[in-house]
């Protein structure tokens, strides 16, 4: 994918989303390195992948967007553990497909991304480390079928903790709280994007 | 609502509703009754409020149906002790509304159903009372909102076991199981729906 | 039970009392009352049954009290769904005769009390009303069984708010947050609790 | 650790060794290779730390054997997924060190063993995947802390599905149905403990 001059692109997602556009978030980051473009950010806390089709038409369609970031998954594998409600695979599949399907009828480019971490420690012992890994191959290969853009944050976030995170910590290299992000967090997945539009 | 002649009835669910087009089940009772009118199954196994969305369009609206029983519930509460994959109320709301609104812009008569029992307990022990006791408030206040009419499951099936259940047993005396139906399960279901149906 | 001069009474549970022995919790009103006897606070935030039972020697054998309260079970059923790790009915009842039947071998009588609640609405629609109300049944019958006093609080507290919880709040009448109590959650504690030490 | 002629060599588990004694069972394949010493299956399927506990004077000590084999944790996690009643880490820690110490005060040797598979997929996608490889860390560091054998089932279950699973089937490798024992199971656990008796 390469971004062109004036496009617009809208990330839809959830609470890490949604702090993107605060000053020092993923989405300001970017914002500084692509002046020419308008960026929105369309992310709520707690959102779920049926929350983003259930909001699609007004948060997303009816902006006319010409690349979507779609980063969603942290709450569907998370609210099993904290309300039990998150999203079974094949429901995550169905709306997830029914999201891409809905855009591209549109117009519109879209990079997936995958969920990138509940809990950083590196011995594969954070409690949703399983799902993540589960969720995250459903996203690249709807990524590979569908004919996204991926960026690899589950892949990206584990490379990273596993350099810098030589105490097994669970939170502060990437993440304030195990999920949000902190500078260095935010700064990562910057890069990662901006490496994405720029077709390299 | 007054059932005419030549009517199309259509019966939106779970897998209580996919067993009650088989002999004995509600569905097949109540086509005994009602010789003129087309009465068709529509539920799955394991579905919940957001399943019974995805599959509107093919399911439901293709088939042109003039009345539909909204039966659903059940796995949104049950799920959650499952699977850890049960729904929101707030989603629960959102998705049931859209349901609604979908169907009365066809022009559909609904004709919603409280989820009736998880446990047949008549003490209050059961652990899903709670639960099911506020979803099913929730249906009742969507019926009143949008003029559907309602067959409140949950309630007759309480007033049924508190008559005819004095050993407080899980189940056995309107299911086979805590959830399906028995013969005599069907049969007060069939008689709920038929009244409903009778404009009585 | 009557309680005699210089009696030491020993109150054993989680956060809830934990809290009693602050100002105006319900375990320092009932010390205003009783200003003879000594009344010892053994409450840990986030208590189980089992809890109870791995501390048992050194929080309560070890101080050698004639009386002691048992107030436990909120964890039990709450933890289910905060952490999935709450205890099993027939875990619940093993461990709950373990304790009974250790402290009577070392004569201390025994006063049980029932979980009061888990959110206040009076409808029963509370998620953990059902599993609430079946722990509370099984207290009961061990009280029976061993020849324990029991504070019934579970519903003593729904009485509580059928008179005085006519909005069908969630907190705010004898909690401050769906669990932990408010002044008159204390004072209404606190008096059952005076009432069965007099022995009427 | 070296086994003598006439040590009596107990298994303290769930269902896994519940099955052991079975023939074919991974007890039984070792009693083949130990004829003059006394093998005792003491599995109870479905428990978990906390059971042991409950029934460790019944069970274990008062059989007075030489040798144990904890082989527990599988309940403990996988109870949180199917009734929300699995055990919090730090009570796994608390429990499981009452029964070493209980043991190791009554002079057995103990040996034990980390939970080996819920589901054999080798992408570290199985769902409680990070859960148990945080419970069979604090085993293994239950071990070095109170000088306890180990047979490192988790391990050794990934490396072998590592080489003989490469199309990440989630059973049929090493077990029947994702937890249970099935002959190559049994064959390879049954290697392992004999291994650990040998002293080499």
């Amino acid at each position: 994918m390469q971004i062109q001059k004036k496009d617009k692109v809208l990330f839809f997602g959830d609470s890490i989303t949604q702090a993107g556009v605060k000053p020092g978030g993923y989405i300001s980051l970017m914002k500084d390195r692509l002046p020419e473009q308008e960026l929105i950010g369309a992310g709520i806390g707690g959102n779920k992948v049926y929350d983003l089709f259930l909001r699609l038409e007004d948060d997303v369609l009816s902006k006319k967007p010409d690349i979507v970031f779609i980063y969603v998954g942290v709450n569907d594998v998370w609210h099993k553990q904290s309300s039990q409600t998150g999203t079974d695979p094949d429901k995550f599949i169905a709306f997830y497909t029914a999201l891409i399907k809905k855009m591209q009828a549109a117009g519109i480019k879209i990079i997936v991304c995958t969920p990138a971490v509940i809990g950083e420690r590196t011995d594969f012992s954070n409690a949703q480390d399983g799902d993540l890994n589960r969720y995250s191959q459903i996203i690249r290969d709807l990524a590979s079928k569908y004919g996204c853009g991926l960026v690899d944050l589950r892949k990206a976030f584990l490379e990273y903790n596993q350099k810098n995170n030589p105490e097994n910590k669970e939170s502060g290299i990437l993440t304030t709280d195990r999920v949000h992000l902190n500078p260095a967090g935010n700064q990562l997945v910057a890069d990662l994007m901006l490496k994405a539009l720029s077709g390299k």
